[in-house]
């Protein structure tokens, strides 16, 4: 029979950390702790492959899987002498799911499973805490009625803030176990009303309805959403962990904690974590109370008065860093991870690879090789090369006037400025309308994720450093304060009270998630800063990868902070930007509408100097590094005017009238801009465009190169389909470079290549090879013709190919590997074959991209190009994908 | 030493007619004639590797080519007895250029090379006849200035026009000896005025300049013109032949004259040519004066009352006769041959195979198999599948009222309506204004070329049946009336004059080259009735091809039509013309408009028994033969209204504001609808419109299936780009048609594929092929992605391609067999591997192509498509396309 369940407990463990694809993370690792030896209640696994089946089977477990699980649930019965819904000492057992990725908060759990009306007069007998017992079944029956029978949260959250107030008191603590016992009287008629069944008494039918719910929430919306945004496949399933209970919340000699081994947002190496007396796990994770630190290194604004682990338990505490540190030694990695003290007794339930900002996993990478427990490259390996974005995006200008209004937790680095939305629905609005939000809430929920992923940066009123809002905002690297205190938000009225000023949804707000500041207005940002441990780890990346990296750049400005970010030159010049300055628009426009080429030839005379300038601020900021040009790419209409006055002016300029000009304008529409007279074909039908361009470009390096600069210029002809064509305008380009060379008396090394961006070229690659000397993968252009889709139309249709699992991504994100993939490795095969020295490269905007990076490495690159901010993020792939190829290769 | 020059006489013969390609048509023959002992003048052929090596010199002759002229023009001279330049018995020769391919009248000829101020004097002696020798060296002059220097012709047919003023005299012949050698001497003032030169003396100059120049007629417009209409390659070059003179024009006893072996408008068997006494061969062809019949058989209205050549010369007929018997025997095709008779001696000086009309070719074919001279499958190789356009294009309808103006010569068979155009560009600004053009010339030249193939037909006043206009119009298959005495142009007017009566530039006109006939206005057209012959001949074709062919219908109407002409299924029956019709484009409005699938279902539902009839009729009309159906394909914005009333009328539908209505369809406006949300894109959203789409055909296909009538419906999903994809919607498919089935108690085959016209379904075929029965590849939209040139904005560059040599022929005409080839070959072998039973064809207009049918047959497909009257083109180019496989297999 397949094996469906493992179990760990002292005595047997069937697991082990490396089967997270079967166990789940939270399966494998509470396997690998208990085979450690380390306190963890016992419990087993249910496998993820017993949740496809559970999908394949109609959403139904089959008989294998509840003979193996029951089989289990004797062993742990006769290992801990409890027994399901006995009456004097009852199994109670904890049901969680775990996926092979950490998916905080997506999915669901139910805690005190076991209990029934006998079962909680056992507990209580046991216990000698009848208040205990009825606050666990109220819970109990809550979390049961909410997960597994769907039915309204809010009517048992209502009955209890009803007795609470009926009562007088303020804290669910303050209701006694008459209380409570009549609270679990009133939720089991809601349950009978509800769903025309008394609520099940039987554990072993809680147990069966529990699992199925918690497979069920593998598909539901927020885990699919928390999937489709970190594109991880819907196909692996979620693994169940029944594990029995441990109780943080039975009195004082009890807690509940949560602890990183090194400081999640700056890597700082210490125990990281906060705790609640008294508490079951997830009122630290929900934010409801603020939780105290685990010992002085803890201790913040919020929590500087609450006593410390350390303080009032230290035998638990020293119990805990001698876990952490075995556990470190044991993961090689930071972990997260969950604790509970039963009557002073330490029980670890979980542990897992921390999340962490980019700055702390860049100073914990660094510090673990400092101290021998990983090589360099399983560090590269530890930072997702798209988190650098954290690092390299703006933070507050310090000399800037700013008013802070208010300070919460610092939960997630970064500054973020944006208008105050207080849902996620008004956030997306805002990110849609290329605006910016900020997400102000109470605390944040996993259906807030969407919200979350549109924001700028999340604020919140409640919860700690390891609330919901902070631990999915520092895995976005999304700027967050959270538990601000001095923040009351009123959905209603649509509007928040920060420090008793009011603002309304839409105003504009300020957050420094590094220092929890809360800021009015918008306060001017710069760029960040880059910390020591960045550059080594860097430096360890650049001497991994093979690929070179270059920026697409347009301006010197750009080029400078390209090489600031580490470019090694410049892989896409775009031209045609340069053509809309005002101060030489009207020039493209008389060229566009000239009807013979002297009349093109004076118009384009006149863009000479500029263009000339343009190339030598760019070479000058390039300084000996490789420059490449690609000439006017964009069909002649994008440059026509618009405006009422600009058709004017041109009209003037031409000497003849508007309707003229309207007229002129009609004819050169295209239906399909895209498939149309642009690229190298305005060079074939008006030679005299390119060649000013070339002019324009060799003259701008002799004029650098005297300043003492070695320049490199490349000159890119776009949108080549055939070796004819190329050859044609490769001539031309060749004959005006010599020409200006000659006049100067100069020689400066300069490349004549092409762009492989639309099918043809790329199946015809070995003949155009013969006439470049470097090709460029346009992939931009590439997948649109290859894919026959318009990516300023694909909006309507792609989002839902990829719901449908009709493309396994976006195409425009990922490269296609399957399709655009296939041409990008024929034409640098077949080039290469017909032209060995040919230099190969890609600067669509999948040259940014960490996975189409990797593409790009296997398939035998010489660079990827890409925007000046992605720089960083390419050669960290680069190292990348260079070790997994290594890995593979063993 | 490299062989450049190839002699030909009765000693000794170099060539031979297989060289083609190195001695060119006419020298090839040429050659042939001289080693079956036919008289032919002899002379030598200079290589067209030497018209190659011309144009790499930088356009010189090099020494080596220099060397073996002189040494043959000194075998002639010994030969001949005669001299170069001689004052008593002179050496004169002709240059006549020669490709491997006729392309008659578009390069340069030279007649009389050799005459200069002494040898003129030697003729004049030797032949007793100063005027002839005056007027030979007169016309040389002119010829050479004309040819070799590029004098303006203008400036010595002026002197000769103001010669014959003061002479009183209306023709050339009028002139004496006296006023020719005034004329001469006129004539080299020219030459010295214009070039500073004197005219040159020294004959081995004229030589070498002659030669030059006919290489360099190679390139000159109209030769370019004529190679790309008919798809030659430029990189041919020419063949020289310089031939020693005989002269039809020495007096009376001398003739020449053009014949062919076989009637060129009928096939029938039978001397059909026409000659002039005292003239030289280019008078005949020029049509300047209207030729006498060869024979009885060849009078016709504008010769009735002339000489034919059996009665004034019969032992030159009787020589005629023998010869074109030899020559057929020999060559085996219908000849077309030039001779001249000097001083009643038979000369021949070009045989080729003769141009002919499709009728023509046809007959000649069919009855050479059945005198046995040829074999089946030469016959069918000797019709250019094109041809058969002529057949298959309307004449006039007999019942129609008709008011002839005049009769011309029946010169190419068909009617022609068209817009009086008496230029060739007006005749091409109404081709490119989508109206129709029929050119009325006083007689056309090559100059006029891109206005005859702009043109519908062609009527001239002079020339007879062997005139510019006439072989020119029967090789395009281009109805023509040459010959027309009572149509009188002014050209400065912009009118005719028919039978005294006016009429403007575009004025209609209708023209019938079957019977010569100029009819006033537009006359009805009826389609062609078809021959015994064809249908043998076609049969024979059917026999031999493997290719099926199907046709591309969308109406019953269409589908009877292409069943006429032999089609053997639907290859492409497109749906969305449907959605057009008046009586349901508003239910396909609501459908667009629909906010939620219900609304859009309560749309479809209309249309549904709209479609159901469509089908039921194509499915009848096609019989038991397989009917492949496209699902909706364009973007839904087409079918959106444009006028206010169709606006209205929807807003009233729809129960909303105009106002809201147009937002709505801005809001579906798309950037390039090419790459946009068409195709299954459309199902992929709403899968909707497909079932309802796939709903009519199957229950179309139980209604006629009842009927008694084996119905094939294949049901083809266009623009498919994943397999994934194609899954989904094949399961749609399949579960809609099942159910109708089911319902019915029927089972009827049915078959679902994809279109394959997108780079990344050709580059995944393998994959896509284990979804799918058929491949169907949509060449239109493969090219224009592949290539990433919208088929709508081309216009603008493509020609210029063309032109320029970037790519080889028109993509959208000839499929680009180098690139979108490439995938087309690709997904055929990947395709059929991973799915064996995969059934491929192609649908695009390529299917209708014969240069795309050969490449279909050679990639192996299973069947073609194109449109009804392209049927008979494909069934004779997949049979040539077998027929040249097997010969390149032996």
């Amino acid at each position: 029979m397949k094996k469906w369940v493992y179990a760990f407990n002292s005595k047997k463990t069937d697991g082990n950390r490396d089967q997270k694809d079967l166990l789940g993370g939270k399966g494998a690792n509470l396997a690998e702790m208990s085979a450690l030896g380390l306190p963890v209640p016992p419990g087993l696994t249910i496998t993820t492959e017993a949740c496809i089946d559970y999908y394949k089977q109609g959403k139904k477990i089959n008989n294998d899987i509840k003979e193996q699980v029951k089989s289990e649930i004797k062993n742990l019965e006769q290992m801990l002498g409890k027994k399901f819904g006995d009456d004097k000492n009852p199994l109670l057992v904890s049901i969680r799911s775990g996926a092979r990725v950490s998916m905080p908060g997506m999915m669901d759990t139910v805690l005190n499973l076991g209990l029934n009306d006998k079962a909680v007069e056992g507990l209580a007998l046991l216990t000698e805490n009848p208040r205990f017992a009825w606050d666990s079944y109220r819970r109990f029956i809550q979390m049961f009625s909410d997960v597994v029978m769907q039915i309204d949260s809010d009517l048992m959250e209502h009955e209890l803030e009803h007795m609470k107030k009926s009562k007088g008191v303020n804290n669910d603590t303050d209701l006694n176990a008459d209380d409570l016992k009549k609270l679990v009287d009133i939720f089991k008629s809601i349950v009978q009303k509800e769903t025309g069944f008394p609520f099940p008494q039987d554990p072993t039918e809680q147990l069966w309805l529990s699992i199925g719910a918690v497979f069920g929430s593998w598909n539901n919306n927020r885990a699919m959403d928390y999937r489709n945004h970190y594109g991880y496949s819907h196909e692996w399933g979620t693994a169940v962990n029944v594990q029995s209970m441990v109780f943080g919340n039975m009195g004082n000699d009890c807690a509940t904690g949560v602890c990183f081994t090194r400081n999640p947002s700056t890597g700082e190496r210490a125990l990281y974590g906060e705790y609640l007396v008294n508490a079951q796990g997830e009122d630290v994770v929900a934010g409801i109370r603020t939780p105290a630190p685990i010992d002085d290194n803890n201790r913040n604004d919020s929590n500087r008065h609450e006593k410390s682990l350390k303080e009032i338990m230290p035998k638990a505490y020293s119990e805990l860093v001698e876990i952490y540190n075995k556990l470190e030694n044991h993961y090689k990695d930071m972990q997260d991870m969950e604790f509970t003290i039963e009557k002073n007794k330490f029980y670890m339930l979980q542990t897992r690879n921390g999340k962490r900002t980019t700055l702390a996993a860049i100073k914990i990478a660094v510090d673990l090789v400092n101290e021998k427990l990983i090589t360099k490259d399983e560090a590269i390996l530890r930072v997702r090369p798209d988190d650098l974005n954290q690092l390299l995006h703006p933070r507050l200008d310090p000399n800037a006037k700013r008013h802070t209004l208010a300070k919460g937790l610092p939960a997630s680095p970064g500054a973020a400025v944006g208008r105050i939305c207080l849902t996620p629905e008004k956030a997306l609005e805002y990110k849609n309308a290329k605006d910016k939000a900020l997400l102000v809430r109470l605390e944040t929920s996993p259906e807030d994720l969407a919200g979350m992923i549109a924001a700028e940066g999340i604020l919140t009123a409640r919860g700690g450093m390891t609330s919901h809002a902070a631990v999915v905002a520092r895995g976005m690297g999304k700027p967050c304060v959270s538990g601000c205190g001095a923040l009351h938000v009123d959905y209603k009225a649509k509007s928040a009270t920060i420090d008793g000023k009011n603002y309304k949804e839409g105003d504009w707000l300020t957050i420094d998630g590094g220092t929890g500041e809360v800021i009015e207005g918008k306060v001017p940002t710069i760029e960040a800063g880059i910390s020591d441990d960045f550059a080594v780890f860097m430096k360890w990346a650049d001497d991994t990868r093979k690929l070179r990296i270059r920026t697409n750049a347009d301006t010197p400005h750009d080029a400078t902070v390209a090489i600031q970010f580490g470019a090694e030159g410049i892989g896409l010049c775009r031209t045609e930007h340069m053509f809309f300055a005002n101060d030489r628009i009207l020039a493209v426009r008389e060229m566009i509408f000239a009807e013979n080429t002297p009349d093109r030839e004076k118009a384009l005379a006149k863009l000479l100097p500029f263009q000339r300038d343009d190339f030598i601020g760019i070479f000058r900021a390039m300084n000996d590094k490789p420059v490449n040009i690609r000439l006017l790419d964009p069909p002649l209409h994008e440059f026509l005017p618009h405006e009422k006055h600009e058709k004017e002016d041109l009209a003037k300029a031409l000497g003849i009238t508007v309707q003229a000009v309207d007229l002129r304008i009609e004819g050169l529409h295209e239906f399909n801009p895209m498939l149309g007279h642009r690229g190298c074909r305005l060079a074939i039908t008006y030679p005299e465009i390119y060649k000013m361009q070339v002019r324009a470009i060799i003259e701008a390096a002799i004029q650098v190169s005297d300043e003492g600069i070695k320049v490199h210029p490349e000159i890119m002809i776009p949108l080549v389909i055939s070796k004819a064509e190329l050859a044609i305008l490769r001539k031309d380009v060749i004959e005006v470079s010599e020409e200006c060379l000659k006049k100067a008396g100069k020689k400066i090394p300069y490349k004549v290549g092409t762009m492989i961006e639309i099918p043809r070229a790329a199946l015809t690659a070995a003949e155009i090879a013969t006439e470049a000397d470097f090709f460029s993968f346009g992939t931009n252009d590439l997948t649109q013709t290859t894919l026959g889709a318009s990516r300023d139309d694909a909006g309507k249709f792609l989002p839902i190919y990829v719901e449908k699992g009709a493309l396994v991504a976006d195409p425009f994100v990922n490269i296609d590997e399957t399709g655009v993939g296939i041409l990008v490795k024929m034409a640098t095969t077949e080039g290469r074959k017909s032209n060995p020295k040919i230099h190969v490269g890609i600067c669509g905007e999948h040259g940014g991209d960490p996975k189409s990076i990797e593409f790009c490495h296997r398939t035998g690159l010489d660079y990827v190009s890409c925007s000046p901010f992605r720089v960083p993020i390419a050669r960290l792939a680069a190292a990348q994908a260079s070790i997994k190829e290594k890995q593979n290769n063993k």
